[in-house]
């Protein structure tokens, strides 16, 4: 089927208006109408091609909310009129044990990603978000719960869920201490979700300059990182820490503030860290540990739990043709927390 | 009390005979005639203050095996001729969470070292094993049980413990997948504890020239670092590595070969670790901790196991005079796999 959406044509090069081809839908197929496609780092990152795999023409976008307009003759669990949403994978092989125990994420063959990615059948590179429909497994779609702001829900679907799932995994809940590194699209998530789990959360920054959007997110406190004053006493003091800076950083600062047998999960930088020491470490057990998205099972518990709790995203909601300027605001940071692009804006080329 | 035993008198020199004072035994201590010392890489960083804490004289020793000569008029656990065994720590609060769940090796208030820590009490230096006798802490005494033998127990003491807590705390034990990197003195013990747990151990080896040893110790196999081929094919294999090397090194080969939620844990390395990459730890969810010793009761346990399974370091026997030659093969790594001085060599100046 025909749609259109916008797409990198290069990596020096602003997005454009591009039409495309999707895969007519299969027996197991959903086809969307997207109505809200939020933007993450990663976009950006694989539109620039900072990781070297980009194919081009890339469709960027990996946090989708759409309403479903078909259904492939198998299709049991969506019917037409459904508000469903797709995040990072559209596929994996659904046979390992890792897909098994509902963790197609971390599928032994591989997902398929939702945008640049081969498909398992046919090879043709994905396509993301940025566009007005999209066709997939219904295995790989969930279900929006009643009372979910679709135009808020989308970025759920990546920074939600790659903040929720380490939050389940190390068993945050009532009385943890969680700290978060970083106050952005994955942070302000990480400190609604903790704080919404129960759990004392403080924000970890270099300045007082975020205490009050940290506390309006629910944070119990800031701990200022250089403060050497407050990071000695705070000492030992976390269950948990959430660490979403999205560049090279130093992990030596905050080891020691992770009680015994305390974790810090990284969730934001893919890539290079620098250089560590061993010591607190082993003086207290600590441990480093980093963290994907979460499988579609667990997705789905993060959308009912947020549609329970009514744990929102901060967003802010553009038209696609402002995807570049958005693009630009992201790099500096410009962003409280999180592009959302209203689909209506889309408009056939 | 009187006693002597073996100091370093400062960082360049050899260790030469030294006399001197033990605290007079106090209600809840034991007095122990020292019969065999372990010789840890951790003396010879000690003695040539490469940690830049050390206290001149300096006598080390935190692998202590020996029997009891005297008790003080509170001890219940250990009467006159008991064989008992201390290890690194001598001391702590006995009074906080850490304690009150045996984890006296993690004290809020910190522990006491063996050797070079302030007593709680006077504020006095402590004095290790390289000597005829050891004053302790009733609480800090393990007893050796019937059928460990007793020449080649002490280096149970730190090398043991430090490689069996981890191997406890993530749970090892039959069809557990575990990698040992470093066959040193903890190394060794490592691949014979794993297996004595019923583990399939793999020993990590930058070339084929350890096969023949580590089959020996109980491994099921060696995988060669530099062999790119075998490691692509021992990706995701481990459920948890132990990592023994006891310098700076780079974890980047070795992330990879943990399964999903595996482990690599560091004990020996205490200081600078290389830069490493997210990337693996986020695809897989692996994670990278660090271990110290274990608490007492942990001890206990290991011996008791050791006693069970018949399970011992491998040793040379030196003379107390010969530690300075000691020190010198043990930098070269000319050792197989641990040196324990028998302490009927040790005569008064």
């Amino acid at each position: 089927m025909k749609t259109y959406g916008f797409a990198a044509i290069d990596a020096r090069e602003p997005l454009v208006p591009f039409t495309f081809e999707r895969r007519a839908p299969r027996a197991n197929d959903v086809v969307m109408e997207i109505l809200y496609s939020g933007v993450c780092h990663s976009d950006l990152h694989m539109a620039r091609n900072d990781w070297h795999w980009t194919v081009y023409p890339l469709v960027p976008g990996h946090e989708i909310v759409g309403r479903v307009i078909e259904i492939g003759s198998e299709v049991t669990r969506y019917k037409v009129g459904d508000h469903v949403a797709v995040g990072c994978m559209v596929d994996s092989c659904l046979e390992c044990d890792q897909c098994g125990r509902g963790e197609e994420q971390l599928c032994r063959k591989g997902n398929t990603g939702t945008y640049n990615a081969p498909d398992r059948i046919t090879g043709d590179i994905t396509r993301g978000g940025y566009s007005k429909h999209l066709v997939v497994r219904e295995e790989f779609a969930c279900r929006i719960p009643d009372g979910l702001d679709l135009s808020r829900a989308a970025p759920l679907l990546c920074a939600g869920i790659t903040t929720y799932s380490p939050l389940r995994t190390w068993n945050v809940g009532p009385g943890s201490r969680v700290g978060v590194i970083g106050l952005g699209g994955l942070g302000h998530m990480a400190v609604k979700l903790a704080a919404a789990m129960g759990a004392e959360v403080t924000v970890l920054s270099r300045s007082s300059g975020k205490a009050e959007d940290a506390l309006a997110l629910g944070a119990d406190k800031l701990l200022i990182s250089t403060d050497a004053e407050a990071m000695e006493a705070a000492q030992s003091s976390f269950d948990l820490i959430v660490d979403t800076v999205p560049v090279k950083h130093d992990l030596d600062p905050y080891l020691p503030l992770l009680d015994v047998d305390g974790t810090l999960v990284i969730v934001g930088q893919v890539g290079p860290m620098s250089a560590f020491n061993s010591v607190p470490m082993l003086l207290g057990r600590r441990r480093v540990a980093g963290s994907p998205i979460g499988g579609i099972r667990q997705t789905q518990e993060l959308l009912d739990f947020c549609a329970r709790k009514n744990v929102l995203p901060d967003v802010e909601m553009i038209r696609m043709d402002q995807i570049n300027q958005a693009f630009d605001r992201m790099e500096r940071s410009d962003v409280r927390y999180r592009f959302v692009i209203d689909m209506a804006s889309l408009q056939a080329a």
